[in-house]
């Protein structure tokens, strides 16, 4: 099983470095609200566009009455890891001008990602992921039609594999790897930048 | 001028306690090679969906041939602060599959708040914006068609406030304020989380 830091993420600064996105969380861990307000502080202080601040998020601890709104809405591959992760964040935009949307979503996942980080620094892992019935978990939850469901943030510790089914073990077995920069740094002209 | 931490951020861990968006940078500093590959590197761990890793940055540092095309493009307000940073990075996103778009700039936001935030672990400041003319700079850049570009992160680190005009100067004295959490945490049914 290979985690982070994975060759050239070592060169990153914490909490950048050792994030990861494991599947496997401890079902027995509880979240405190004042950890729970942290994270969330440390989304609203994402930058936006225009200091627009689009993110919204349905805050569901396991056993809260979010959670269990939310839960049976999840794809068939997340419905076994995601419940035994102490907190999910249900991760929405608001969009009022369809013109600023594309903004919107992309201040969404900065704001995810220092949800994400944040968690990394205080000894949690987060893990992202995009499979729900966004549609149904938006009426189940009582997320207005001006808020569009984007992601959820799966929040916790890392919890014993031997305790989960091979399909969920497997998932974290996944090979972490990523396209090289000549793929996605580009100079004038779409060459690959060459430093 | 209030700079980062603001009250409640004092909470949050480095490096989203202390980043904030400069807009005075130092026109003299010059970035290395080895930097610029960190922050396009801390770009491409960040998480994606499926890791379909949808991000794409043409690399800009002052004086550069892709810098020289791009600046044309800046909108009249971000004219004078941007071209003073040592470097742009020219962030969009690959659309392959129109029904992935909105994740994929969901996506490249969190690769941003990646770069952004291990510029601030390496004592440089990012300031992104969206103010340029997309589709002028794409052409001038030579961005395919299935890359939408979405927004600049301009990097640098801090200069003299005294060298810019008043308005450059100006918008960093704008207050950095945030929604109470009350606004974007939400419980079961739409109503502000209470913790």
């Amino acid at each position: 099983m290979s985690h982070a830091p994975m060759p050239d993420a070592e060169r990153l600064a914490e909490p950048m470095r050792s994030r990861w996105s494991p599947s496997v969380f401890d079902a027995r861990h509880v979240i405190g609200d004042a950890d729970v307000e942290t994270l969330l502080t440390a989304a609203v202080w994402a930058p936006s566009a225009g200091n627009s601040q689009p993110w919204r998020f349905v805050v569901a601890p396991r056993g809260s009455a979010a959670h269990t709104a939310f839960v049976p809405h999840l794809s068939r591959g997340n419905s076994g890891w995601v419940p035994r992760a102490s907190l999910v964040l249900v991760a929405g935009c608001e969009v009022v001008d369809v013109k600023d949307a594309d903004t919107a979503r992309y201040d969404l996942g900065q704001a995810a990602a220092h949800v994400t980080l944040q968690a990394v620094a205080m000894g949690l892992h987060a893990h992202q992921f995009g499979g729900f019935d966004k549609d149904a978990a938006a009426v189940a939850l009582g997320v207005p039609a001006h808020v569009r469901l984007m992601a959820g943030i799966a929040v916790g510790v890392r919890g014993d594999p031997a305790e989960v089914p091979e399909r969920d073990r497997e998932r974290e077995h996944r090979e972490r790897a990523r396209r090289p920069l000549g793929e996605v740094a580009m100079g004038l002209g779409w060459q690959p930048w060459r430093p």
